[in-house]
């Protein structure tokens, strides 16, 4: 089909062939549930739905099926099942970690040490407990959205009671030092938290390799269902509770389990994990073809993020003289699904905080593209986005009024 | 089938008919996922799965969704859309509607009321804000299980923040005098929140007619997916966050929104709702029948919770010199599920604090059998329940220790 651009005014002179199938490259914000993953998840909505928390027959079976999602979470990082509590996602895990180890160490300490380029689930949390009188030091990065060890080293003090810093970033995809970082917190006695959210099915992840104390993982992130998640808690961690009520999850988190949901993450986790070693690089060179294809054919455009520490799916480049939203609004028409940044805060005007942490200015940080690959992009995928982003570029810099001359 | 006792040493002489199906009167703690909503849910896994928080057409898809249910969850309590908030369960929006009000309210007051007998995910919410300087009353209940309204007016002061009591008992079925304490709370310009997960879909509940200001309601108790809840707030009500993080939710409960148990939720709610004038009464009958049956056949036994305020799909009975967990185990073995109480406590060996509440005895608290019907239930399940029980009963008597002679 040929696609003519149908907005009012719009000048654009050359048509392309507009895709019949829908090309989904925001896998960081979201990634559809796998069939497998939903066939196993089924049985548990209509027929084992007991409450695992009773003593008949149709509970016990909830429980197994509990006990073996923990252990299909805890083989997925290297950690004992026990070590392993359900929540109802990235974000709950994020608020217990902090919160949690907040509360249970308030007479050793006030003082958290994380990054300025966490996701919000972590920085509005601890800014949250500043409000209750903690302290935070946000370490700043470097231009590729790295945080230094040493930083850390230079911030802790003895009243700091946990460094959180994130293992891969959601925007930039910039992939972080962590048994570095945490090897700095042991060190001090200090906790280390980490958000895995967008690194577990990416990147391998051992607790104990890595020396994590507490992780945060996310189900939607690698095939499985949106409001599920975990928090890995190493054996020993002080940490109080975040959700109190029943004594489910050995009495540190209430509330009825999400059977299903729980049956989904263990699933889910077991198989991104098992197919990473073939998954990732071949997601890499996709992520490489991209970066390569559009620093070459799109002039004024940058990289944002580690050119080698970096998410095998995430490509991240920013645009002068064009705003993010735009360029998404046009890629939407063009069947190419994308994000500026974070999902989180695309309805807010605020340029992202990641960005000008990396010392982007606002103006660059505002015309950032994001695309992350998942398991169905194929290299038609990738051909068609080179086909498209640099049509859609060079369009909306005609348009704007900040371009300069040339682009006129 | 013939059914023969397979329990060592067992002398049950009398052989029963088990029933080839199984005979499921626990509907207070979970329920079975609906086939109408797991088919609403189903494509929000795998084909509409976008992030509602992105801008192009599949995020636009899933907020549409999102907004349906919310409309389906505000009709069924007659609120506003907009006073909806998604949560990952009962437990949650209890926690947060307790501690968002507490957080939100420190500088006017930091008195609680509640009443003896909530659940403990309200129960234990207070300890924990107890702990952290707050002071709670625990109302006191009569035999019935009924909180009188003029205790709450003896127990607000001008530090009182917020009185938590809830619709309807999740053990015993008592439903409370709600909208008088509201009333009460609302003189004194407090605001009322009310635990209604059992209520929901039992009797009719309308927030405005009843002067609720904050409501908390569990999806999976009504035929919807567990892990999925609601927190409706009242627009003006002073609360804090409990979620931090992304900007979900309008803001104020973060975390990627579970868009396939949101859609369950929601059309869980239409259903249930639409169907209490036909179901509820229908449950009543069975509830009555059973309530008199077991009063009639069995010998020292006593009906706990209000003869008529009352759920109409509970029925909570005490038996005097057996344990509630040897019932539950040989009805087990009979093909029945049922409960002692609540669920989440089943694993502990405390007796239940709501009817220790209502005066029980430790022992007649243990030797409680809780009984919750749904609509799969027939008066078949009826039948045998009434057929079995007595002679469960009996043969426990005749086995413990604390029987007197007469059931040697
Ligand atoms: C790095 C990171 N942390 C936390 C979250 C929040 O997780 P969830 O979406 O499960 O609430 C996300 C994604 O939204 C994320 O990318
Ligand atoms: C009255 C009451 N409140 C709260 C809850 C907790 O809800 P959820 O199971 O969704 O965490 C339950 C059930 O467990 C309940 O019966």
């Amino acid at each position: 089909m040929k696609y003519l651009c149908v907005e009012p005014g719009c000048s654009m002179n050359t048509t392309v062939n507009r895709r019949s199938r829908l090309v989904y490259m925001d896998h960081a914000a979201t990634t559809p549930v796998r069939p497998e993953v939903v066939e196993e998840m089924l049985p548990c909505f209509t027929e084992r739905f007991g409450n695992p928390s009773s003593v008949y027959a149709l509970a016990r079976e909830a429980r197994v099926t509990l006990e073996k999602a923990r252990r299909q979470v805890a083989d997925a990082i290297g950690a004992n099942p026990k070590e392993i509590y359900f929540t109802s996602g990235g974000t709950e895990a994020d608020n217990w970690a902090i919160k949690g180890v907040a509360a249970a160490n308030r007479k050793k300490g006030d003082h958290i040490i994380t990054s300025a380029i966490e996701h919000h689930a972590v920085i509005h949390t601890c800014q949250s407990l500043e409000k209750q009188g903690y302290r935070v030091t946000y370490l700043p990065v470097d231009e590729f959205g790295r945080v230094d060890p040493a930083s850390v080293e230079e911030a802790i003090t003895d009243k700091t009671i946990l460094v959180s810093v994130m293992t891969a970033n959601n925007e930039i995809g910039t992939i972080q030092p962590v048994a570095e970082i945490a090897k700095v917190a042991h060190d001090h006695g200090v906790p280390f938290h980490t958000d895995a959210v967008q690194a577990i099915g990416a990147i391998p992840i051992d607790v104990d390799n890595m020396g994590i104390d507490l992780l945060s993982l996310s189900g939607h992130k690698f095939g499985g269902p949106k409001g599920t998640g975990a928090l890995y808690i190493r054996d020993k961690t002080r940490i109080g509770t975040f959700m109190d009520g029943g004594a489910q999850e050995r009495g540190r988190r209430a509330g009825t389990e999400n059977v299903p949901g729980i049956v989904g993450l263990g699933k889910a986790i077991e198989l991104a994990v098992a197919e990473m070693p073939e998954k990732s690089p071949r997601l890499a060179a996709m992520r490489d073809r991209l970066i390569k294809g559009i620093l070459e054919t799109i002039p004024e455009t940058r990289l944002n993020g580690h050119p080698t520490e970096r998410l095998p799916n995430n490509v991240n480049v920013a645009f002068r003289y064009v705003e993010g939203e735009s360029i998404l609004l046009m890629l939407d028409a063009l069947g190419i699904a994308a994000s500026t940044g974070s999902a989180c805060t695309s309805a807010s005007l605020e340029p992202s905080h990641v960005l000008v942490a990396c010392g982007l200015p606002h103006e660059e940080a505002h015309g950032s593209l994001r695309l992350t690959l998942g398991s169905r992009n194929t290299e038609e995928d990738v051909d068609y986005v080179l086909e498209v982003l640099p049509r859609v570029i060079e369009r909306l810099r005609r348009m704007s009024p900040l371009s300069p001359e040339r682009y006129a």
